[in-house]
């Protein structure tokens, strides 16, 4: 029963469309799911899919522009006027609706707050478009269900009744005192199964109640629910007063991108692309670590220019040129990507950088030493020891360095409010190359007696 | 209020486990919660962490169990009786129970549920325990909610309140018919609200009801329920008879394990590894990636070696090696980490490999033209304009085939159901490296006429 999109749906689609067969498509339509509707938007044309989407009704617009890729959003929303884009988007959660209202240009914002219908509502986009996208305030919503201490439950039923109206779904009941500070949680499953005449504040918990601040950051909101596995949390403001709820569909969609983000980051990406990004973003978007790149590369002919006398004596010592960068390259990524993601998981209070270092170094050691003996052998077997002497401690030298910087540049990157990610790009790989070379060549030179 | 585990605190504790001031730590150790306790745990040497363990309650001890490092588990569990161990995990989750029972030595399973008391718990776990680890059935509790389509609402909360007393988080009340299929969801929301004599059947929802298969990958589940913003989803066997739940919790550290994984791949380390593992494991799960590295280093010097002839004549030719070989790598990842982040996605069906293969191409045309440029230009002003001419015509070919490659590799490897994040690590370096100094040495022969 479950969908799936495939290329032959999508043809059929594509087929109808352009023979406007709109009865068949709207009750197509009908059947799927809000984030499917989406994601066929997504893969057709601009113009297909601004066609499908003028077919559904105002409220699944709405939840289907949550769903669709930005990219799309913003073309399909452009043909929109504000006070449809507001109709569109009315029936959304409140985070939800401010997220689209904050990609409309500037001028657009006010006009379309001011063709919602429902005050309440417009007033809570408003509020939310004061926060910061990646804080907590950016990320939570205003709809959430509130109980007060001393409700008894058949009164709380009634009164949550009326609140439950505007919020789709329930995970738990905030518990407030009179000053709408947040004291505790209650339990949907509590509250059915108690009996009438109970008091709230007898059903209610406050042991190790987890709240986030409004100011918190999306990336802390996002390791709190996870390290206590939440499925909602209450956010309160500088006063304790309970504002929004944070649910965890939007915090899962919070560390996927964290994890895309430092993906790219480490692979040398440096801008958020989508699949269908043009080919002049997707070229600006990884010239600048290949500009690093050739830098680097610049300052490696650099270095290797001033050892011309030696290669033109010895060319062979050219041959190991590629060995020396890579490996420099391949242990310093490794030592950076563990950095990365324990400082990623915050927890990186405990080891000093010094116990940090340490162990990086004798991991370089131990690796570098296995991998110089086996060059070793392999040049003794080949006959030529002197330059296997060269290559095997050049090698040791330069993986052990390595391993150092690969660890101690995230850690400062971090230490200078710098994503760490960073480093595990083409940063700590050039800055390797060079020091590779210099190292090889002055190993060389001195064993070679050139 | 949040708990923060500081170096000040943990010294505290460690002092208190030194003068075996039990009082103090219990009473501490009440106020905190299960996850804040293990990651004291995890913290602690080994034998301060078993110490503390042991003075938690049974039921604490399982919770913390399941929060715990997977090697400070081993440590502790390995200092228990089987009994014992089976008196901790009772009170757990079925999912979490069977997890711990499956990291046990194969002799002591079969003891370490003879011990436990309660017998349907032993069934479910029994059960559990025949799922792959990495499917939904693996994944999967077996405490759950159901309803039954007949019943009115009144005997459904009667029913249910039985029910709930094993089930800890109840999000939403599964509805199956005489067989025991899953025929839709009941919120618990509506329920609630409902009047008592309201019968299930007119309560229940069953459009876009989504459920996922026990055989069906991990991975595919924490794809669904991230797509459709699920905090759970039903499991159903083979005969569409409902068997448990996963929920989002244990799903998000799916996600957060396949984004790690993921990056330690392309970083070229091949093994899951905690931050607090021994060097000599450390420098195990890297060693065969540095291996790879260092025969690609080797196969390029047999490529070098064959151009000596060349490098003597004109040694120059040696300095842009390292240039030539660094962005032939950098390129090389970058057009991978897009395809690997696109096919963890799974959105990979639609853009035929040719259509990704062309617009790779483009990029790498895009940029390697300029990059070549700017070399050139360099060159140029420094006097050399045609040994600036092979490393700028160099350059460009060797971007343009990073680029296929980079592309290609990873949707190979995925064809054949290899992780293709290995294609981000060393492989499609190494594989550049040689092929870029080939490319790189005939050019410079062919234009300097050595």
């Amino acid at each position: 029963m479950r969908f799936e999109l495939t290329k032959e749906y999508l043809e059929k689609i594509e087929v109808a469309i352009e023979r406007q067969d709109n009865e068949w498509l709207i009750n197509t339509l009908k059947e799927l799911h809000d984030a499917d509707i989406a994601s066929i938007i997504d893969e057709l044309e601009f113009e297909d899919g601004a066609y499908l989407f003028e077919l559904l009704d105002d409220e699944t617009q709405g939840d289907v522009l949550v769903e669709i890729d930005d990219d799309v959003r913003d073309h399909i929303i452009s043909t929109y006027s504000s006070k449809e884009i507001a109709e569109q988007i009315e029936n959304l959660d409140s985070d939800d609706a401010a997220d689209i209202i904050a990609d409309l240009p500037k001028n657009q914002i006010a006009e379309v707050i001011s063709h919602i219908q429902d005050n309440e509502a417009a007033e809570d986009i408003v509020d939310l478009l004061n926060y910061a996208e990646d804080s907590a305030g950016g990320l939570m919503q205003k709809e959430f269900i509130r109980a007060k201490l001393d409700w008894p439950v058949n009164r709380c039923i009634i009164e949550l009744r009326r609140q439950a109206e505007d919020v789709e779904k329930v995970y738990t009941i905030y518990v407030v005192d009179d000053e709408d500070r947040l004291v505790g949680l209650l339990s949907l499953k509590s509250l059915l199964f108690a009996s009438q005449k109970t008091k709230i504040s007898d059903l209610y918990v406050n042991k190790n109640m987890i709240s986030v601040k409004t100011s918190d950051d999306n990336e802390d909101v996002a390791r709190i629910m996870e390290k206590y596995d939440l499925v909602s949390v209450p956010v309160i403001n500088l006063q304790n007063k309970l504002v929004g709820r944070i649910t965890i569909d939007d915090v899962v969609d919070v560390i996927k991108e964290e994890a895309d983000k430092d993906f790219q980051l480490a692979s040398g990406i440096s801008e958020k692309i989508e699949a269908n990004a043009t080919v002049w973003k997707i070229s600006r978007a990884r010239l600048p670590w290949l500009l690093i790149g050739m830098l680097g590369g610049i300052l490696g002919a650099q270095v290797i220019s001033g050892f011309e006398g030696g290669i033109s004596e010895v060319p062979a010592l050219a041959f190991f040129i590629p060995l020396i960068t890579a490996m420099g390259g391949n242990v310093g990524v490794q030592s950076s990507a563990i950095v990365v993601q324990s400082l990623a998981k915050g927890n990186d209070m405990f080891g000093s950088i010094f116990k940090k270092l340490a162990k990086e170094a004798l991991v370089g050691l131990v690796n570098g030493l296995f991998l110089a003996i086996v060059i070793y052998g392999i040049a003794y077997v080949f006959g030529n020891p002197a330059l296997g002497l060269v290559v095997s401690l050049s090698l040791l030298t330069v993986i052990f360095f390595a391993a150092i910087f690969g660890t101690l540049i995230p850690l400062l990157l971090d230490k200078w409010k710098i994503d760490p990610a960073l480093a595990t790009g083409p940063f700590v790989t050039t800055l390797n190359d060079v020091l590779g070379l210099f190292i090889y060549f002055t190993i060389g030179i001195l064993i070679l007696g050139i």
